[in-house]
């Protein structure tokens, strides 16, 4: 892609609004750009980086044997009678209504609407298990939306439901989930700071576990056991004092970001819509269901909170924009022409690669290098062409180094998607 | 896919309020369900077919210089008091509010969005012209949702806004983004039946420009030139007596389902929200934006329409949940060992084949493919195995054949997704 025709350029300064890291490199970068408070427009950069989360969540889905489909945002207020959430959830349903005079709610998660859904289509316990997700945007009337895309009032989220005959198919699937979501984690390179925290499990079971990831901007307090790398929330540590995994009374208070949350629904849902399959002697027996909610917008906005500098973003590769970000200083025809032709090289290799061909100085194309964080920067100037050669450097490394011009292109990655 | 584990299985009866082809073939084949009056839920096997048609529309869309982005559902009603559309749409808005009392509205299309967003990047001649997209959810209050997936409360829509700094400039994009529109109506087999209409182009320009597929369902009345091939409106009809394009007074009522529309905004948008830009010699002068806009969900209800028979979908290939439909019959476990082993080796081929592994019979299998409608069906039997073969039949087609087992994989399509 060139840059001079990628819409949404870099900007010097973040909004003054933007409360976070995120909300001002994201904007500055232009990834993103707010709407109304807690509601962001994704610009080509900003989508394919979301774009690459959600991929990255759809293979791990799919691994557990995850049926993708896609709910409506528009459901009507009656489901939520059903369940009793229109009270529950009151005060951050966004409401609209119908022509005809019908309320509707827009879904901030979807349990009121793929339980009827499932129920369907699953009689007996040869329809079980069932795992089914989509990848949709969720809407909460947050009361103070905040923290750029950690936040926001439409936001989007993969959200996975399960279903299963018993409880202890359920406990076994849960686990598989529990491992899915540490595999999405470890690939968008959050793996070594994100811990497992237990959580409270409501009326149905004993504890709920939510993905916690240690950043600075950390909005959660989390209390985390050494001994045995789980954490727990402040709920659980005042009820039991102590690591409900290992016993250890121990546990450092730390500050961090909630990245996904599961939970074991049971009947809650099943109850209130009457589901009920016919197990191997035909009798009906209700459906116990798991909940699996993970924010690929939030996972982007964690990301940009724990991988900056003061310059900028630093991509994990796995979820950059693009792989590497070409660009040209001086203005020599021959920098310029040397530059064109790695760049219509390196498209021929099927990379991923953003090549700033603008008509700027030297340090404004190095800052916006830097500020977009894209993993590779390849810079061809007179002195790197006087060795036929092109500088790289990582962005999270200190030191370049010269690669010859005849060998880059050869040796650059693929792309993935 | 083995069908044993799809979520969404095929009904032998619709729903009674299923008033269209596409709504009927649609639900009882398991690709979608309904969630009330006009807003579906898209089961897996219509989730692939939407992604299909999606995935065309994209690449056509970047084809001709669309930078595709994301815009969100909710905005404030303000932006639609600035161009007066909160009036003149009011009939079809779906509004909400949030909970600090702001007015919000849920997009029908994305002027009142793209035009603010567009004029932050836009500042010269040089940042022009600009083509900018995405594909999302739109929301209609219609009074009367119906037709299944052809006029939805809630639906799916690609929206393409340019931007332009002279009319001229303008005409040319928006004849490149005719052709856009054809490729992709050919390319999901829709091009021999699908006209250009002409329309009325409001205030602002002589004719907008629809596009109407020919189909039983018609719910539009369109007069068709057979001399030039273009058809007009009623409105344009009543007015000017003749086809725009040759001065052919002699058109033929035809009843049609509109696909897609193309329009000239000119300065509507950009003179609502003061979008300027300074041209070569520093003058401010304002922009000209065309909007282009075609559902992948009206696109896929209007296929069904046209590709059925009485037992059930013909999908083109280039839409096809899956390409390959197999299936054994009779309870030989040999035939169903070859099943599982012809599987096997689609899948190590990267073919995309539904495996229908249940223990069912033969006519309700036979039926299940035929509804489905998957472009090639696969059957294995006592029969086919004595020749050591498998029975091929294109669902567009009587005839069978047989092919030999040893053969079928090597010569099966590859995914193209």
């Amino acid at each position: 892609m060139r840059y001079s025709q990628l819409f949404g350029k870099t900007s010097k300064t973040a909004p003054a609004d933007a409360d976070s890291v995120n909300a001002q490199l994201l904007t500055k970068g232009g990834f993103i750009a707010k709407q109304m408070a807690g509601v962001y427009n994704y610009l080509p950069l900003g989508l394919r980086v979301l774009t690459k989360i959600q991929n990255i969540i759809r293979e791990e889905m799919n691994a557990i044997g995850g049926n993708e489909i896609l709910m409506p945002a528009l459901t009507l207020e009656e489901s939520y009678k059903e369940t009793g959430r229109d009270v529950v959830l009151a005060d951050i349903l966004f409401k609209s209504e119908g022509r005809d005079g019908s309320k509707m709610v827009l879904n901030p998660t979807c349990e009121e609407v793929i339980t009827p859904l499932v129920k369907k289509f699953v009689f007996s316990h040869r329809d079980l298990p069932l795992a089914v997700y989509q990848i949709q945007n969720k809407f909460r009337n947050e009361p103070r939306a905040k923290s750029g895309l950690l936040r926001g009032r439409e936001f989007n989220m993969k959200d996975l439901y399960s279903f299963h005959k018993d409880e202890n198919d359920l406990n076994e699937y849960y686990e598989k989930a529990k491992q899915a979501y540490f595999n999405i984690y470890n690939r968008v390179g959050l793996g070594d700071i994100t811990v497992l925290t237990y959580a409270s499990g409501g009326a149905f079971s004993k504890y709920s576990h939510e993905f916690q990831t240690l950043t600075d901007i950390g909005e959660d307090t989390i209390y985390l056991c050494e001994k045995c790398k789980v954490a727990v929330n402040k709920e659980i540590i005042d009820e039991q004092k102590a690591c409900p995994s290992c016993g250890n009374k121990k546990l450092i208070e730390q500050k961090a970001v909630e990245v996904g949350n599961i939970f074991k629904l049971r009947t809650k849902f099943s109850d209130a819509f009457s589901f009920y399959y016919a197990d191997e002697n035909g009798k009906q027996k209700i459906v116990e269901m798991g909940t699996y909610g993970i924010g690929p917008s939030r996972l982007m906005g964690a990301l940009v909170e724990v991988f900056h500098d003061d310059k900028g973003i630093i991509w994990p590769e796995a979820v950059a924009p693009y792989q590497y970000h070409l660009l040209t200083i001086g203005k020599e025809a021959e920098a310029a022409k040397a530059g064109e032709k790695l760049y219509a090289d390196l498209l021929k290799k099927d990379t991923e690669v953003l090549y700033d061909d603008r008509d700027a100085s030297p340090g404004a194309k190095l800052a916006d290098a830097d500020l977009l964080g894209i993993p590779t920067r390849l810079v061809i100037s007179k002195k790197t062409l006087e060795k036929n050669s092109v500088e790289v450097k990582k962005r999270n490394e200190k030191e370049a180094k010269l690669v010859a011009l005849s060998v880059i292109a050869s040796e650059a990655k693929q792309s993935q998607t």
